[in-house]
């Protein structure tokens, strides 16, 4: 199609790696799409490539799958320019594979989790020239799926919850303020950095997949297994994918 | 059944009103189930009782629906002490509900959003005596739905997002560290604490129904708007349920 008849982009949720994560919403959008757009990434991560074939085909759509390549991100720029480019370079791929195809109608694409979380695709989205009309299907975030596996509320009683990523909280320490903190998108296992007294871990990896793994306890307790349970997991597959929820001055019964 | 019948207690995230909203997962533990257990408040909310009921004709499921009285919290005591008093009588009348039917297998509850995400019920589960196997089903919440209205990120890139009530906005101001702010559970437009300046929010009402409202913009430009639209929809319906995103420093188009 010409990139003008780009009219419609609906970004749909698939939830973490579980079929039964995706909603009505999300199984009728695949089913009403013209076409659907699937990452190829050049990096090792196949299974993510895998469910994402396997969510289509449960979904007996009759769209047309066209698969775009992954661009790798420039690490010799600044990060937040970096970033900037290869956006930019993304949308590109997106409109030079659809550009190749005599389908039209409206595009979909399957997000990991939720898209408004930690995702870059909606803003990706909002680069297209002209603007298609953006629908987001949320879907079930890997945070929802942490919390169903270990049958944990995510907040204290009005309490606040904070959302952060590794990197911040190296640099940054504990979220002031917050009684729960979560972390993802750490690929140190920064929980470590913390003062470990009264601090308490619920860790899961591969949530929804067949291989998910659950941990929790106090840090000063569990850490060792969880930094070790990891690195095997890591080992075994080629890669991981994990998040975790802390909390202070944790009383055991008292959350 | 006996109390010491209840082996299975499933906790279903059903979404925020939307049918559309459920999960394969939810859609099938409906099915599976040998009792759903169904709220009636006597707090006017029928629309919620309401979208129950569609969500449980809509499944086919040939569960046995049981309803049990949702008692009012005692508002004398101090607010711990009144909360934890609650759950102990939610507890003890989903017992009792329980109690009175010939039916056993799983029990079902439909939980509003995600059932991690500012609800109650995992906590009041926990309380059970004996202790049933409690499962929980992710469902999407109203954060979600509030993003994917919008069409908007949740958190600014490698930013960090607190999720916070009205209360605690008020009572503390703008959680430090965090560039976006989640607030529910707000009955007062709290974010007219806040300086005004650079602040730009993201609001929903009904969020998933077909009452569905939106609207977003700089607090200088949009707060008098917001106020009244939400006391407009609130005197028509007779209640409302909003949630607002807030980012501070706000510059058009770089979010
Ligand atoms: C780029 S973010 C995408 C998040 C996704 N949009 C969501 O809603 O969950 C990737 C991070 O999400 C978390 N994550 C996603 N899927 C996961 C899974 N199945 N198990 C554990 N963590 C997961 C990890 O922290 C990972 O580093
Ligand atoms: C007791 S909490 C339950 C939250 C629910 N478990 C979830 O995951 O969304 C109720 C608050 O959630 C928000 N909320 C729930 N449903 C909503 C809806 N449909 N539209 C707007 N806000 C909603 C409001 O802030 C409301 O005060």
């Amino acid at each position: 199609m010409d990139n003008d008849m780009l009219k419609d982009l609906w970004l749909i949720g698939i939830g973490t790696g579980s079929l039964g994560h995706l909603t009505a919403e999300g199984a009728q959008a695949l089913k009403d799409a013209a076409i659907i757009l699937v990452p190829q990434k050049g990096d090792g991560k196949t299974d993510l490539a895998e469910i994402r074939h396997r969510i289509i085909a449960a979904s007996d759509t009759t769209a047309k799958v066209i698969g775009f390549e992954y661009p790798v991100r420039d690490l010799e720029q600044p990060y937040l320019d970096g970033v900037d480019a290869w956006h930019d370079d993304i949308a590109r791929r997106w409109q030079a594979a659809l550009a190749s195809t005599q389908v039209s109608g409206p595009v979909a694409m399957l997000v990991w989790g939720d898209p408004a979380l930690y995702d870059s695709t909606i803003r990706i989205a909002a680069r297209l020239a002209p603007q298609p009309s953006v629908r987001v299907v949320p879907g079930i975030s890997a945070i929802q799926a942490l919390t169903a596996a270990h049958t944990l509320p995510l907040n204290t009683i009005n309490g606040v919850v904070a959302i952060t990523t590794g990197r911040r909280l190296r640099n940054a320490g504990w979220p002031e303020g917050a009684e729960t903190v979560v972390v993802m998108l750490d690929g140190e296992c920064s929980f470590t950095r913390l003062p470990p007294e009264g601090l308490m871990i619920w860790w899961g990896a591969f949530l929804g997949m067949e291989e998910q793994i659950l941990d929790h306890g106090l840090v000063q307790d569990v850490a060792d297994r969880i930094i070790s349970t990891r690195q095997l997991a890591r080992n075994e597959h080629g890669w991981i994918m994990d998040i975790y929820i802390l909390r202070r001055d944790y009383v055991q019964n008292a959350a």
